[in-house]
């Protein structure tokens, strides 16, 4: 059994890790921190696993956690850049669930994310953990900087036509909705139940995060640099994103080569469903699942096409897609632990 | 593999049933029925189970369910009953989501559903489908009534207290909140998003169909008739049943006792969740999970107990526990297919 | 035109006041305080207000306070009684919208605020904000103590068996479900959006602090004592309050003459809607107006009466009763800034 | 007083335009038309009217409704256009929310609506109701088409830069989410609670009917033809629609002056509000209030400008939007009855 360690054991994706690591035969979980929660059961905090974890929280030890085969961050951002060296040396592996190091520009990343990075030489070697890009690297990988929930949804659509060259890269728009629980668990009166509920708003206009991971990620894809205007915004529901992706044609763009295309792309992949030709799909579709679906259009015939892709924020966007990591680097089956159905209704 | 059809394919008990089934380690499924959605594939109705089931929608047909070793009815009231004879008589064991075998008064069926009963002679033998009650008798069942939605919420908030005689039966209250789910998926505007979001109302104040039911089976549990008022509300949310339950304490009370003996009177049961005495259970600890979490409280130390029991509608309220009754029936695991955790946040 | 100066003016209950007085053809708003939003515009803060008030928020000053005509509090439990001595003494009439004057005995008081009263002097004096109970007083009152949300749902459902003697009164319950803004503005992670969304829960079962104050009421109401076990819910909405009443009936209880009853203690009241008998008012139907709609049962013909109560809390459970209050202490008429009809869908 | 009917009275726009009639210093509600209704008084299906509205639903007949001085058409589209010529012919004024008269091009609304259109000599004379662009047309219109929902929002985001000929105008992309009330209040499955709730979906993607629409309007606005792709979401609320704006800048761009453009164009209207630079507009800001709200970006200092315009769809998106046409037809205050402050939170 692969002994596993979590590192900010509170929050929203860690309570979705443990959700799958509890069905994943493989693995045994050895400990979960928490600075502020010490010593207070996991199910207490948690309800929903009672019954399945009989954990509590432990202050982070560096001791402890170098026991560990894998060790998951679901810290906020800032937090693993301080630890890693110290558990690599233990020759744990890590996927991390924070940005620290998803962006491989280490003055990028100081900009966007308010503070220089600690341990800049490891950039290099973190592998974006996007397993539809990067399966062979992860596979050898000692660290994955698992990607956010944003990025997830806009690469997996715009990827197979950067890839071809099929689209304009200086004029890529990603429109995105997101549930609030991609905020987090941090009280916030912005994040509060009366300031969401029956509202729809956009955020971040002037700049938000995940732009950059997200550039960098889609000029690898492609050729080059692209461009994208990106637009975030909160939807009243706990859970999904749903991007909805523009982008102007370069080449004649038959629509159904674009749908061909893309379900040539995916064929393999066990985690991204695209749709029928047409198709609208909702966020409850991948509500608690490990996927993205994804669907192709081209309105009116016209010279911009729309490409939707839904994801569930906290599990292909976060802690689900972590552990689908953790099985490629251990040589799992990959889709062990996340064969949960999505809920629906 | 036991082979299973499902009458009445297109409701949300039966995308539960379904989520349940592809999980099943031991059941096959052959059948499923609907006549208005016929040809039309499941995963296309509900998206969520792409991958997972391969079957499109058929006419039903007895001599096709007379194939399968097992039936699911759900369906609504008044359906079952019609094919039922034929369906046993063909050895296929059934159990029936609906209400067409719950109440064992013919004459109380027809008044509360507005139509006569066609197989009264099958009412004695049917078994009422709470494992918490009857798990021998469903163990023999050919024919199992699997119990309703806020029936199952309240019995057994109410069943220890009733079997130790401990409070008085005759101004028993229940006070229930469902989700919208339980309203079925039928086009009707009183359930139209715009029509329940952001608002509470109580219904049915003057008499819901699941009264007699409760009462009959609080009678069984208890030494004799029982009085309950019985008061639902709609909730703005799609799943979840919380049961807020009043009695009048009949003998001392001792609120340490009462908890004692819930824990002792459900130690033994996977799918009945004590908690700890003082504690509110909330909904969400439920969603998607086969289990009913119970807290018992006496404020004030006065004379009225107060029991808190929730559970998920669609599972311990309807598909779970289906699937539960079938596991007892055909001597499997009890726990088969029904080992999800509730999904949180 | 009468001065009005609100404190504590960043929570719901003010943008509800403002709302509300926005739209009065009497007063002028003179000053609206908040220590941590000091020169910030309540326009910023409430875009909804936009247009309406020219106002930035000013840290509290009784010397400033004092020229009003009328200080509403708006503020946490604990800050008003600190400064009404002051206020009280430069002639201001004052509308607590706090519970720091709602309950009569200060040992009460302290023992469920768990804070002394400072000026325990001026309870006797403070009338309580119920106009249907004490509009009289409250048209004389320098004090008026304006009652909590539930409080108002509670009792005007029970207040006409009370005064008639027509139920028990040693077995009352209150099943009360609120929306998420009767929590406030604070940043806590229990009314995160994640957290409330999509779930429905009890809490407060072992004492709420309004139960002193419903007690209170009700005792006032009838003849003597009552016993009341209340039990508050948070729904997954943002406004409004269903009290689900219920009470044994302690002579025949005639539901006819019951309506009757209820139609006529009303009758004259612009703020009380007696529905016909069997009706479920939903709290969608009150959203954004000053009413209470309550409807009558007795379901089966039992002994158990059910009464349904129907408010916003923010308005006729907050800052419109306030008003109201006002209205009636300056001799205005009573409708007036009240007249917005309830925002449905 | 001017006498109003309106036909189509059990919809959300009709309960809208009560809501601000009953408010409205000037008018008189002579008759509610519904076919399915008749008898039924209009409290009774919305309870909000209580105490306000006192008359039931009629059979439309177009005698009585002659006898008004306005009638509002509330209708689904293609009924409208089969009572026009008769009501005009009875000096009848007419503001139709229904689509029967928006698009001038009767070829273009028979393709998009499924029927061809019955009285399209009417066309030419049919005035877009949109106040922003219109206001002098609509003065002295007989029969005013009051624009949709979506059109509203896109074409006030719109407006400026393409008078000002700023952008280019072949590449215009609308991203809108909306809420559900926009679907109206018909029984259909898509728009049950439990399939909305906690959800987000693009829908239409191929083609919206207001596509034509949106066009039309910029086309005039601007100096020619525009391209627009035009993607709907349905978001998990009642109320509201935020229109996402995407416009690749033509000039230089400056985002000061694009923003003094805005504040410009808008600075004497009473119903758009242009928020200062960098703002994001929340629904929950304009939710019962007949306002439109917007804010310019210009992300990263590139070419794409992103322009946020927020509505409710059923006030300045529909109803209330009807009575300002009123108000200016009639020679009224153009916010007579539409002085609601908008409910928050």
């Amino acid at each position: 059994m692969i002994k596993v360690g979590i590192v900010g054991g509170t929050g929203y994706t860690s309570v979705e890790l443990l959700r799958a690591l509890v069905q994943h035969p493989a693995v045994e979980l050895s400990v979960i921190t928490s600075r502020t929660e010490e010593g207070v059961r996991v199910d207490e905090l948690y309800p929903n696993l009672r019954g399945h974890v009989d954990l509590a929280f432990s202050t982070p030890d560096v001791a402890v956690l170098g026991q560990c085969d894998v060790v998951f961050f679901a810290t906020p951002h800032g937090v693993s850049m301080h630890m890693m060296v110290e558990l690599l040396d233990k020759n744990v592996r890590v996927v991390d669930l924070s940005a620290d190091f998803r962006i491989k520009n280490a003055q990028l990343f100081a900009h966007w994310y308010d503070q220089p990075h600690v341990c800049p030489e490891l950039l290099a070697e973190a592998v974006y953990g996007l397993p539809e890009l990067n399966r062979e690297a992860i596979a050898q990988a000692r660290l994955v900087a698992a990607p956010g929930c944003y990025p997830t949804a806009v690469q997996l659509g715009f990827i197979p036509l950067l890839e071809k060259g099929l689209v304009n890269t200086d004029s890529l728009i990603a429109n995105a909705a997101s549930g609030v629980s991609g905020a987090g668990r941090q009280a916030k009166v912005n994040n509060l139940f009366s300031e969401v509920n029956d509202s729809f708003k956009a955020y971040g206009v002037q700049g938000h995060r995940h732009l950059p991971e997200i550039e960098q990620g889609l000029g690898l894809a492609g050729s080059g640099d692209v461009s994208l205007t990106f637009v975030p915004h909160l939807a009243p529901m706990t859970r999904g994103i749903l991007a909805t992706l523009y982008a102007t044609i370069s080449g004649d763009g038959d629509i159904g080569d674009i749908q061909a295309l893309f379900e040539q792309r995916y064929a393999d992949e066990p985690f991204v469903d695209v749709l029928q030709a047409g198709s609208h799909p909702e966020t409850r579709s991948v509500k608690g699942a490990n996927i993205c679906r994804l669907a192709v259009h081209r309105p009116q015939n016209r010279n911009t096409l729309v490409i939707l892709s839904a994801i569930d924020n906290l599990v292909k966007g976060a802690s689900g897609q972590a552990i689908q990591n953790m099985n490629i680097m251990f040589g799992l089956d990959e889709c062990a632990g996340l064969d949960s159905v999505a809920l629906m209704p």
